[in-house]
C-alpha cells in the first residue's frame, strides 16, 4: 500500500473514532431517562467509539482487541469524550453537523476494515461480512443497550446498516475483480458515504416490518 | 460415534438453529415497543439462533466461534430469518407450534453440546455445566436484552432453563456411568425435551422469589 | 509475595465475590419491574459477582476466564446466591450493612487485581487501567443491563467508579515508585476502601452532566 493512502485511511479512521466518542458523549448528556455523571459520559463515549471494533476482535479471537494494543484508539476516544464533557453543553448545530459527517465518512471504512481483519483471520466471507457490520454499528448498538433501549440500527429509519452493507459488498466485489486492497477499501468506504449522503438528502427511510396473525 | 446417529444430531441441531431464528424474527415483528426494519428482524433472528453458542465459544476461548467457522450455521439462521421476514406476517398457529417443538427438541441437545465442548476444552464440570446452560438459553437472552428487557429465562414461568439443566445433569450422570457419548447425549437431550413437553402439558410454572424486609 | 499477605488478599477477594453475589441476588428479589424465579436470582447473583472478571479475561484473551478455571469462584458465588435465595426474604439491615462493607473492601482489590492481570498480559497502562475498572464495576453493570436499565455506575450518585479509579492510580503510583507488588496492591485497595467509607460518611455524590443547545 502507498503510505500516503494509508495515512488518509488513518485520518478518516481516527476522525471516525473521535466522531463516535463525541456522538456517544452528547447522546449521554442529552438522555432524558438517566442522569449521567462524568464517568458515565466518558464511559459511553469510549464504548460508542471503540465497542464495535472491540466486539469484532473478541469474536475473531486472535489476541487482545486492537483498541487496547494500540493506545492511540483509547487516547482519541478519551480525548473526544473529554471535549464533549467540557464543552458539550454549548454544542452548536454546526458542530453536530461536523460530527455527523465524520461519522458518515468513517462508517464505510470501519465496515471494510472489519471485513479485511476477519478475512485475514481466515474466516469465511459470510462471517467476515457480519463482522464488518458489527465493526461499523456495534459501538453505537452497545451504547443503546447500555442506555436501556434497543439498538437504533435495528429500528425503521435511517438506512445506517444498509450503508455499511453496501460498503462491504462493493469492497468484496472490487476484491474479487482483483483490485489492489487500497482501491477496494477506497471504493467500498466511498460507497457507504455516498449512500449515507443520498439518504440524508432525500430522506430515505427503511420501513417497519409488521405482523398480523391470520 | 455412529455416523447415522451423528446425522440425527445434526438434523436436530440445525432444526434448532432454524427454530431459534424463526422465533427471534417473529418476536421482533410482534414487538410492541420498537418498530424493527428488515435489518433488525434478521439481526435479532441470527442473534437468537446463534448467540448462545457464540457466547459459549467466546468464553471458552479456543478460537473463533463455531458459528463463524462452519458457514452452515449462519446460512441456516439467515435463511430461516429471511423466511420469517417474507412470510412472517401470515404465520399460522400450526407453524408457531412447529417452531415451538423444534426449539423444545433442540434445547436439550444444545445444552449437552455446550457441556461437551467445555469439557473437551478442559474446563471443570461446574463451569462446563454453566456453559451448557448459556449455549441453550444465551441466544434468546441476548435477544431479550437487545430488545430492552430482562432475559425471559430469568423470570417466573415456563421452566426453560430447568429443562436445559436436567438435560445437562442426565448427560453428566450417563457419562459418569461410562456410557458412550452418543448414548449420553441422546438421553440428556431427550430428558430436556420430555420435561419441556410435560411442563407445557401440565402448565408447570416456576414461582417468583419475593422479598420482605423484616 | 509473603504467603500470609496472599491469604489476606484471598480472604478479601472471596468475601468480595460473596458480597457481589449476595447483593445481586437481593437486587433481583427486590426488583419491582420483573418477577425473578430461583434461576433468575442465582443467574443474576453469579453475573454480579463474576461478570467483571470474566469480561476482563474475555477482553485480555489469554485463555478461559479465571472464574471458570478456578472452581472456587463459581462455588463461592453460587453458595452466596443460594444463601440469598433461601434466607433473603428475612435480610436484616445489619446483614445488608455487612454486604455493603465486604463489597466496599473488595472494590479496590478487584480494580488492582484487574490492572495487574492486564499489565502481565502485556497491555499498555491506559488499557490496563480501563480493564481494572471493568473488573471492579463490570459485574454490577452487566446485572443492571440484564435487568433492563443503564449501569448504575454511569449515573450521578455514589462515586463508585471513582473509588475504583483512585485504587488503580494509587497502585500504579506505588508500582512506579518501585514498591513491592504486595505493598502496591495493599495501598491501592485501601485507598479505594477509604474513599468509599468517606463518601458514605459525608454523602459525597457525583453531579449529573447536563446539556443545553445554545
Amino acid at each position: 500500500m502507498d503510505l500516503h493512502t494509508i495515512s488518509v485511511f488513518s485520518t478518516v479512521e481516527f476522525s471516525g473514532v473521535a466522531a463516535g466518542a463525541l456522538a456517544g458523549a452528547l447522546e449521554a448528556r442529552r438522555n432524558q431517562t438517566y442522569q449521567y455523571d462524568a464517568i458515565g459520559v466518558l464511559g459511553l463515549a469510549i464504548i460508542t467509539a471503540l465497542g464495535g471494533g472491540i466486539t469484532r476482535d473478541v469474536l475473531i479471537q486472535k489476541g487482545p482487541p486492537l483498541a487496547f494494543l494500540d493506545v492511540r484508539y483509547l487516547m482519541v476516544a478519551l480525548g473526544a469524550g473529554l471535549v464533549a464533557l467540557l464543552f458539550g453543553s454549548i454544542a452548536r448545530p454546526s458542530i453536530l453537523k461536523l460530527v455527523w459527517f465524520a461519522d458518515a465518512a468513517s462508517l464505510g471504512l470501519f465496515s471494510v476494515a472489519g471485513v479485511s481483519r476477519a478475512l485475514n483471520a481466515g474466516l469465511p466471507i459470510l462471517a467476515a461480512l457480519i463482522l464488518g457490520l458489527i465493526t461499523a454499528v456495534g459501538g453505537g448498538s452497545l451504547r443503546d443497550v447500555l442506555m436501556g433501549r434497543t439498538p437504533r440500527v435495528f429500528e425503521r429509519g435511517e438506512p445506517y446498516t444498509i450503508a455499511a452493507l453496501l460498503a462491504v459488498l462493493v469492497f468484496l466485489a472490487a476484491e474479487s475483480l482483483g483490485c489492489d486492497r487500497t482501491i477496494s477499501t477506497t471504493v467500498g468506504a466511498l460507497a457507504g458515504l455516498v449512500l449515507k449522503l443520498l439518504s440524508a438528502r432525500f430522506q430515505w427511510k427503511t420501513p417497519a416490518v409488521g405482523f398480523r396473525v391470520e
